[in-house]
């Protein structure tokens, strides 16, 4: 058996429109047949913002405008989008293997990921989803379906929907089994359909789940040895954008500490990339390791040529 | 090990609306988890007629009328469809395991299935699918896009897509080991997500797999011991809906070949159902038996009870 590897891939991996996410993927294929190739065991988890945005817009407008189709919830919808990048994931990294003359099969699997009820985010919910409403719209669907909307930016009101920790990878046995069949498994689409536990099993509820928290907690169960959250950058910064930026090829969990103390990761971008490594390498038992880094140098990050490793 | 089952789940054991699925999967998920605790290993496959349609039709609508959401190729509809009804699913039979105090898992796999660019149908395409369009909406559409487009009824001009032969299931492997590791599998959705072998890999096409035939294939490529088509009656009948209208208990291959040449089945309804059947039963190497009826009687057709035989 070789070593584990999750991957978190980014929303530079995949692409807004399916043509371009068609193209894309093809690149994206390339890098993590890169670390098949060195002999990793190798788990996908996978962004879908602006997937099941489109998805999520879609369905509304058509529902509302007289597409004469359903309302679509928004759990269903990232179900959808779980299929639809999945599909295309999996078919270029099937094709890349193939290429490359590699018997090793690919394989989404829909997956789930549990909730907490009580978790804070759902009384202060905050990520933007759907459609741009006027008061007077977003105030009766309010009354009908108990959407929390804000106001944003000027451009109108829009709902926005809670970002909870996730707390258990339901499909976790079979994403086991797969990885140990020695099966290249994609999961945790979009962070993972988020569902509450309920007195008759698991329900849908509308919400976001950071997919690199989600991968981070793959990770861990899997007892994986490498988490690597792939991004625009080959390396974390510290003072970003500013005449002194400087990349940093390690930190230490105190370290990382101290710079978000400072401000230095950006809330929604860098931050909870930052922490979902240092969640990882906190709760993993084996003495895994970290990495941020870029798509497209991941496996010479491995390597130790670039990325920022984040470790005890 | 148990006794493998391949089910064939049709449009009635789905809905018309995420709230209707939603419901419907849940009384669905009690005659499976009946076959489960009969000791059977279950493969579920899936219809998704409904369900592609309605996707199809919002992304379709809200692309064409300003929803400013891209265009959607009908593979990748297909692929939504696998994760939105898989997702309903699995959830539901997870729920129905656990009131049972049974442990055992279900997974969805992202299904492609690989058909022949040289399957007649493709000269032939006679599935409708999307919207209805005028004659010279349809023209434009055809000129920069290829579709073709058949008058429907006095409604309109509808796009139609083949309906070819599955030939090969990609992610069978993966389907084989997780049953083998005892997880009730949900695959082949909507028939597959069609696919053809190109020089680069694996290439979508917009075209629908019979679901009853793409179950067939499953059911002898994993050497199943049944395969059971899942419809709204509890037997097949000949001279249906007449007076003499008589319930089969069982057929021989003779019998149906001679049943076919009478014409007692519907096209598009019953005589792939016993078409997939036949295939099954001829191809099948181990004995495996084929069965027709009804969802809620499943469990009874396996003792005998109800249901149509499909024999040597």
């Amino acid at each position: 058996m070789g070593k584990r590897i999750v991957v978190a891939l980014g929303g530079n991996a995949l692409g807004n429109t399916p043509e371009e996410q068609l193209k894309l993927v093809k690149e994206t294929a390339k890098p993590i047949v890169d670390l098949v190739e060195k002999g990793y065991d190798v788990i996908i988890g996978h962004g879908n913002g602006p997937q099941v945005g489109m998805i999520n817009l879609a369905m509304e407008f058509s529902a509302n405008k007289g597409g004469n189709t359903p309302y679509m919830p928004f759990p269903e919808c990232g179900a959808m989008t779980q299929g639809y990048i999945g599909y295309h994931l999996q078919q270029a990294i099937q094709a890349e293997l193939k290429a490359r003359g590699i018997r090793k099969a690919c394989a989404t699997v829909v997956t789930q990921v549990v909730v907490d009820k009580a978790d804070p985010g759902f009384a202060k919910p905050t990520k933007p989803v759907g459609s741009f409403y006027s008061k007077e719209e977003a105030d009766a669907i309010t009354a009908e379906k108990g959407f929390i909307f804000v106001e944003d930016a000027g451009r109108g009101y829009r709902r926005v929907v809670p970002s909870p920790i996730p707390q258990r990878i339901v499909e976790l046995d079979i994403v086991e089994q797969l990885v140990s069949a020695g099966v290249i498994v994609i999961t945790v689409g979009g962070g993972g359909i988020p569902v509450v536990e309920t007195d008759e099993g698991l329900e849908g509820v509308a919400a976001v789940i950071d997919k690199d928290r989600a991968s981070a907690l793959l990770a861990r169960d899997v007892k994986a040895d490498e988490l690597i959250i792939l991004t625009a950058v080959d390396r974390v910064c510290i003072n970003f954008n500013k005449p002194d930026q400087k990349e940093l090829p390690s930190m230490t969990l105190a370290e990382a500490e101290e710079y978000i103390g400072q401000g230095q990761f950006a809330p929604g971008s860098m931050l909870p990339k930052v922490q979902s490594c240092m969640d990882f390498v906190k709760g993993n038992t084996n003495g895994g390791v970290a990495l941020i880094t870029s798509l497209t140098r991941a496996a010479e990050a491995l390597e130790g040529k670039t990325g920022t490793v984040i470790q005890p």
